[in-house]
């Protein structure tokens, strides 16, 4: 299991068809061994072991062109950083921070 | 054209084929007629039109599944809100609008 994978998987399930999120919920979701899940849906074990790593390279393109999980972490990242400067009252540090995150969004 | 689908297509395009970019680009961007990229790519009228209505219908199924043009300018309204209310010295308001922000991210 890889996190990165999981925050794609979490990110672009909608762009993938109900077949590959039934097997990938399984999967990410569930904790489901590739056995189990080849048992559950009928699938060979390689078979769906081939299915996976397709859809994770869908998933990995889908990021490579929309770049959201990255731009998102970033994202979060100013804005937290806008919430605790004005929590310390540097106003100027936190419209800064805001202006950087303009910038990102998609 | 349609702003909406405009704004679709600059959100969306790295998702499409480089064939369909090659079209929408000429339609959108260079303001093409239908005859005009018929002409410049060897498709019939009737193909370049089926085609654009093809490509438009899946950029909005693109913005149904992840909604980044809407959360995008959600997101952008509530910066701006947080920019202005930093500026009248109003740092509640500007850390309510972040936290909403927040909450905003895909």
């Amino acid at each position: 299991m890889n996190i990165r994978l999981v925050k794609l998987y979490d990110m672009y399930a909608a762009l993938l068809s109900d077949r590959q999120r039934e097997i990938m919920d399984l999967y990410y979701n569930e904790d489901e061994s590739l056995a189990e899940i080849a048992e559950n849906t009928g699938i060979t074990r390689q078979g769906v072991r081939d299915w996976i790593k397709k859809t994770e390279a869908q998933l990995e393109g889908f990021e490579a062109a929309l770049k959201l999980v990255d731009r998102s972490e970033r994202l979060l990242y100013q804005l937290q950083t806008a919430k605790k400067a004005l929590e310390k009252g540097n106003v100027r540090l936190a419209s800064s921070a805001i202006t950087t995150a303009e910038g990102l969004l998609p």
